[in-house]
């Protein structure tokens, strides 16, 4: 943690900034979900920001050990509690006062909220949404942990549902198997609605679960995740039932363009190219017009956050990046099919996350 | 959905606005998951902003029969498919010169996105997070219906849970079976991570689930919900094991506050009066520094959204909201209690959505 911050320094120096105002990187900067706002001086000690409500969790989990509690309201306080009774952006306007900052960086404020930080203190305010972002691209050695852990909890929960694809179950029964699956893992939720989508719903790719019942003839594409310390884990896989040749050969087109993809992934590879490996593939058998979505995106704390390895991407792969590798297919009438795998980069590679053993 | 549109319209010719730009309401104002922006005239029909490969979900799903999708790069398309080859905020500008817009409300843009569209099509632009909102807290009928279902999952979910509390076993476990059950029943996912708290977790109001084993001696919270149709749950337990004299008290003092409150319930109530009862009723008993949160909340597609029973709400209760009460203790060293239920206000009171047959 002491490293992110130190990091984050030298962004904020290097951007000319004396104080960052960080809401949507309060866990990666504090290690606790507990905190509003982390407010980090280029030159000082950070501090987290949080709701009195949160305050005891947050002493316990936070790194950063100056914790400012807010309440919106007066109330009775606990021996020894202290609170500002202020709201939130009182409070971060307090603590940029303290740290005398002029030239203040942010990555997410609302309008409103800004307007009312800069009408109680004077200073420049710029948006940076990429700053923090960039940073958590490249994953540190606890953090790749994490992740490989939980991979390998998806990895059991999509064993469990490949056992239960059959012709007669529902797909909301499948979620509910795997996702207990991986809850007796360890996994702390899902990081996104599990899909299990069957027939006319495989060719939509962001469909969830639903009450339909699996049939012959149809493709299954389940996609689904773990948490493991707030570290997301994503896979996809495609299941038949008793497919006609297009659907075989769609799964397997869709299997071979994210090998040739896979094949590309190392240290100092630019992510557009990547994609145009996987793309290209497809579109060599005709299908370009069916691809519609990116090859994969980073994962860490969030299920999607750079790099994104898509046409125009300007991001160039790094070692210790963690990423998917997701080329899908979606023919209306014939099915869907999609192939997700998550990695880890290397210097001469790629190191596999959701290994099935 | 028309009558929303409309009352939307209502809304905007109130506040001189011509147009209005929804990006966290989609879903309430066109009845799809797939949409990333509406787009509401005060005169004309609203237009749904989608990405391409979402298109296909947009068109089974979306009652504004106006789509437009797009895409950030040049893609093939599919016979008949109509895709702009634009960024999102391209194509939400595009919209806006073909309305003439020159008054914009909104409920959400992102500081740049806002600073791009406003580049590219001269008018007045206004944040108004609320107006949307505002619109959401009277449910219709159906709303109604499809929350009653989704509260009576949750009560599947918590009667499987508490069956299964007994020192030994994980919170994970407890959360595991209840989830599956929820699934089992129709729910189409979590709409917040499932609370077991035990012991020390107990008295953290937003503890998740942990590895952690129930033991002898521990209060264990239990907070969880559903979904249905798009529509949250949310209802709160809690459980003792072998529980101290004080450990007792707590609980029966949070149901207390909690039947008092409910009794306040009723077409035309303070909200901020329902929260006082509560909170009276508490710190008639002394304690009420250790009451660290509001009394409840309203609940919709979103699982936290208006009217809010706290301290200097404005809000008054109206027949067909749908609200939780939920007063809740946290004593360090002693436990945390916590009792939530959802219920629908009616006319003369209240009607028990979370109802345990």
């Amino acid at each position: 943690m002491r490293d992110r911050i130190r990091r984050l320094k030298e962004g904020l120096n290097k951007r000319g900034l004396d104080t960052f105002i960080a809401v949507q990187n309060t866990r990666y900067l504090a290690g606790t979900t507990a905190g509003k706002a982390v407010i980090v001086p280029a030159d000082g000690e950070p501090l987290l920001i949080c709701s009195r409500l949160e305050l005891e969790q947050a002493k316990r989990e936070s790194s950063v050990r100056d914790i400012r509690a807010f309440s919106g309201w007066k109330v009775p306080l606990q021996r020894e509690e202290r609170v500002y009774f202020l709201k939130p952006w009182q409070l971060i306007t307090e603590c940029l006062k303290k740290f005398g900052a002029r030239a203040v960086g942010f990555d997410n404020l609302g309008l409103e909220t800004l307007r009312k930080i800069r009408g109680a203190h004077d200073a420049s305010y710029r948006e940076l949404p990429e700053l923090v972002l960039d940073l958590r691209k490249v994953k540190s050695r606890q953090e790749l942990g994490w992740l490989k852990h939980s991979a390998e909890i998806a990895v059991k929960g999509m064993r469990c549902a490949a056992e239960l694809i059959e012709a007669g179950r529902t797909e909301l029964e499948i979620a509910a198997e795997a996702e207990r699956t991986m809850r007796l893992a360890g996994s702390e939720g899902t990081p996104f609605d599990t899909i299990v989508a069957s027939g006319r719903n495989s060719w939509l790719p962001h469909a969830t679960a639903t009450r339909k019942k699996l049939r012959g003839g149809e493709l299954v594409v389940v996609d689904l995740g773990a948490k493991y310390n707030g570290y997301a884990s994503d896979m996809t896989r495609t299941f038949a039932l008793n497919p006609s040749r297009k659907q075989i050969k769609l799964m397997g087109l869709v299997r071979k363009a994210q090998q040739f993809a896979i094949g590309k992934v190392r240290d100092g590879a630019n992510a557009h190219a990547i994609d145009r490996t996987a793309r290209g593939t497809i579109g060599s058998a005709g299908y370009a017009r069916f691809y519609l979505h990116g090859t994969g995106h980073g994962v860490g704390l969030d299920i999607h956050e750079p790099p994104s390895l898509a046409p125009e991407s300007k991001d160039i792969l790094r070692s210790d990046m963690v990423i998917t590798v997701e080329p899908g297919l979606y023919l209306p009438r014939v099915g869907g099919a999609r192939r997700e795998d998550m990695l880890k980069v290397t210097l001469k590679g790629h190191k596999l996350l959701t290994h099935e053993k």
